[in-house]
């Protein structure tokens, strides 16, 4: 190409050829992003944008890294792919540093390409583990969108791709739209885990492989769960000899202040997976981690799951190198400090001042805005609205991730007290002219 | 690291931490591979490799090739990823290159990590496009790992995952081992065409969203469909309102001595699945090729269906350097005719000469060798002396990718002349000294 790249032919290229996730193709008029660095993406004609969003909740080390694009480069240079069954340093060295993270207990690490294939084998491993049959899993979730991982998914994605079998629901704590007539968290946590417990026994506890549920619920409203309940969970679990699997694809690595969701609890499942915040997506990659006792049941047992391109060495140079510089660079520190001293008094303070916010909630950067018309019946805000409003803050040059009738606050865990009093006040600006607007 | 990395560090570090696709993981000592270029391998202690397994028959481009090198580089300097929802440059040059290979009246691309999820998602379209239910596959298939994918598989590799419901099977062609009792490839194909119609009938035609088969069968034999097979297939479809599915994953992009494994076929499905050699697994990524009307179908519906990594930039520009290399560099004109000169005509002097080989089959760079421990009853050649076989193999320096009885030779698109030499003359010396002994 010889004449200079811009949005319109980026976009045109786009709509000609490129078939969309999670769309109608027809109704689509994509954001351009031609590069970015740190917090920052821009387009081909100079638009710069402010990413609160890290895309998919996956950039926690920001956009180009100098020292994961120098991995990655050393490693092109070295090999960039090859087949599974070999011995690979890069995928040794991934995995020690990712079981480093993990509970105690925890040996060995099957690699993936992403979310959805971490969670379907995990629960292959939980189903061969135990010889049972169903899983159960929690409607406000999201677990992935191959075959058995969008039927344990329980949001309403699920409903048009229901071709698995032996997936069981319930429902997860959510104080604010209790499902359970909850007064307070002990209230929620307390019924939630006795509705859990009536599930388990309703569906028969010697029929249950695993419950997998996400250490907090991410897409489905950054659900921080009541304090109890993970310990109440890992107990039913124990109880009636169920795996428990803590998807930890997009609350792991660094989102919540903690290198793992869990560490936040004090509880330890019996599988964790992992992708996104790993590497934050340089390279697809993702996995489950293993405890002690399943990795020791397939020593002697054929593992009936596989891939090409598991611990592909490319995906792996670019994990040793983010976790790394995690570490050194105090990435998950810089996630929890700001998280609590700037993150979430701000967003409480814009709580408190608009009416049109009925909750917001979260921890390190990983938080939630929930919008109501009407703070008393707890009205979600209107879809078409929460679009304008996801366009409005784009047109000031913040990059948002909204779901249903809430903004989900997810910076990478670099960001700095700057950019992040940049952001409040955007959106400050917006909720204020949009409750001019909606009243 | 200070020390120098060893082949011992390495195997030690992975069976340690990793845990592996379909195995016993007691049992595990894997190859040590440090590095590679063209159709090379190295380990950390100086042995050499002849890669005639192209990995998991992926790196149709050889490793560390200089141009994709490059691409790869100069993305991550400028984006390594970006969220699905937006446009990227790489995203539609990569769509636009595969779609000028795809048949006509394919107008669109869906991005997969793999193999597996491109398969998930053809069969999500295809359920979606007919509002029908069921997916017929062959038993003699591999489609890959996820939960309706290694369903959708035919091979034993199923039983132990057999939670998707809508999957029928039925059984596709092979002379060499009829299950139709056929005499020659004509009847092979009318029998195997007899049989799918009554398999059809059987399940309700309306009933029936997609027939999915590898174009020429791969993992199960490299099962060269017989004149009229796929022909036949098409018109069953179209008579009965079925969408046909080609998995072109392994036979895809180069390796048959065709753009397509179905160039050689001049049949056009509906949906063709590709990944591995359209990028040669450099970064992981697959998709879906989409025809017109079902492309226009989801211009005014939703797809239910996503993923975090879809359009991967990295993966993107891999696929663009990749694609333009093969054809300036006139990769897929050197399969062809180093299959049809050199490696075909070696592979059945072969035959000729050694009573352990059954039979070869194959295309371009896509052959099967079949071993027997008795040509007349063509009783399979037993497991551990296949594994002794590799084994041995691999001691003269030549990778190969055996499956049950049968070596499979693949390797990738640039092999030149002397590698094909070098390599059936370890062949011919191994097969000779394993005919001795097994007499
Ligand atoms: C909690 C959780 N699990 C699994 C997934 C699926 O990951 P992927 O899109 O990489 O398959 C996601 C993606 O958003 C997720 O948030
Ligand atoms: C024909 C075919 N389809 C699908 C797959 C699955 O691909 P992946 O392992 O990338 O998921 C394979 C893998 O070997 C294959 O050969």
């Amino acid at each position: 190409m010889t004449t200079p790249v811009t949005n319109d032919y980026v976009r045109a290229l786009d709509r000609q050829h490129v078939f969309h996730s999670w769309s109608i193709q027809g109704a689509l008029n994509p954001l351009v992003i031609a590069g970015g660095e740190g917090c920052r993406l821009w387009d081909h004609d100079g638009m710069r944008y402010l990413d609160f969003s890290s895309q998919l909740v996956n950039t926690n080390i920001g956009h180009r890294h100098p020292k994961v694009i120098e991995a990655i480069k050393a490693q092109a240079d070295s090999l960039c792919t090859v087949a599974p069954a070999t011995a690979n340093l890069m995928r040794g060295e991934a995995a020690k540093r990712i079981l480093a993270r993990a509970p105690a207990g925890f040996s060995k690490v099957f690699f993936t390409n992403a979310g959805a294939d971490a969670n379907e084998n995990a629960m292959r491993m939980a189903r061969q583990f135990t010889g049972r049959d169903k899983i159960l899993s929690a409607y406000r979730s999201y677990h992935g969108s191959t075959g058995a991982a969008i039927v344990a998914t329980g949001d309403p994605r699920r409903v048009p791709n229901e071709f698995a079998r032996g997936h069981v629901h319930f429902f997860n704590p959510y104080l604010y739209r209790s499902e359970f007539h909850a007064r307070d968290e002990a209230e929620e946590c307390a019924r939630a885990l006795h509705h859990l417990r009536r599930v388990i026994e309703c569906e028969g506890p010697a029929a249950i492989a695993a419950i997998i549920l996400e250490t907090i619920p991410g897409t489905a409203g950054v659900l921080v769960p009541p304090e109890g309940y993970l310990q109440g969970v890992r107990a039913l679990c124990d109880e009636f000899g169920i795996v428990l699997i803590f998807d930890e694809v997009m609350a792991g690595f660094g989102r919540t202040g903690q290198w793992l969701a869990l560490d936040n609890f004090g509880v330890a499942p019996d599988l964790i997976t992992f992708a996104k915040g790993v590497n934050s997506g340089y390279v697809p990659a993702g996995g489950v981690m293993i405890s002690q006792p399943i990795a020791e049941f397939f020593e002697t047992r054929f593992f009936p799951g596989g891939l090409t391109y598991s611990g592909h060495p490319l995906a792996m140079a670019a994990i040793v190198a983010t976790l790394d510089a995690m570490a050194e660079e105090g990435m998950v520190d810089n996630a929890r400090r700001i998280g609590q001293e700037l993150l979430s008094p701000g967003l409480q303070d814009l709580a408190r001042r608009h009416a049109l916010i009925g909750e917001v909630r979260g921890m390190g950067l990983f938080w939630a805005v929930e919008f109501v018309s009407d703070r008393e019946h707890k009205t979600p805000l209107a879809a078409p609205v929460i679009a304008q409003m996801k366009a409005a803050f784009q047109a000031r040059g913040l990059l948002t991730f909204t779901v249903e009738n809430r903004l989900h606050v997810v910076p990478p865990c670099i960001v700095s007290p700057a950019e992040v009093n940049e952001a409040l006040a955007i959106l400050d600006e917006v909720i204020d002219d949009f409750s001019r607007r909606c009243a």
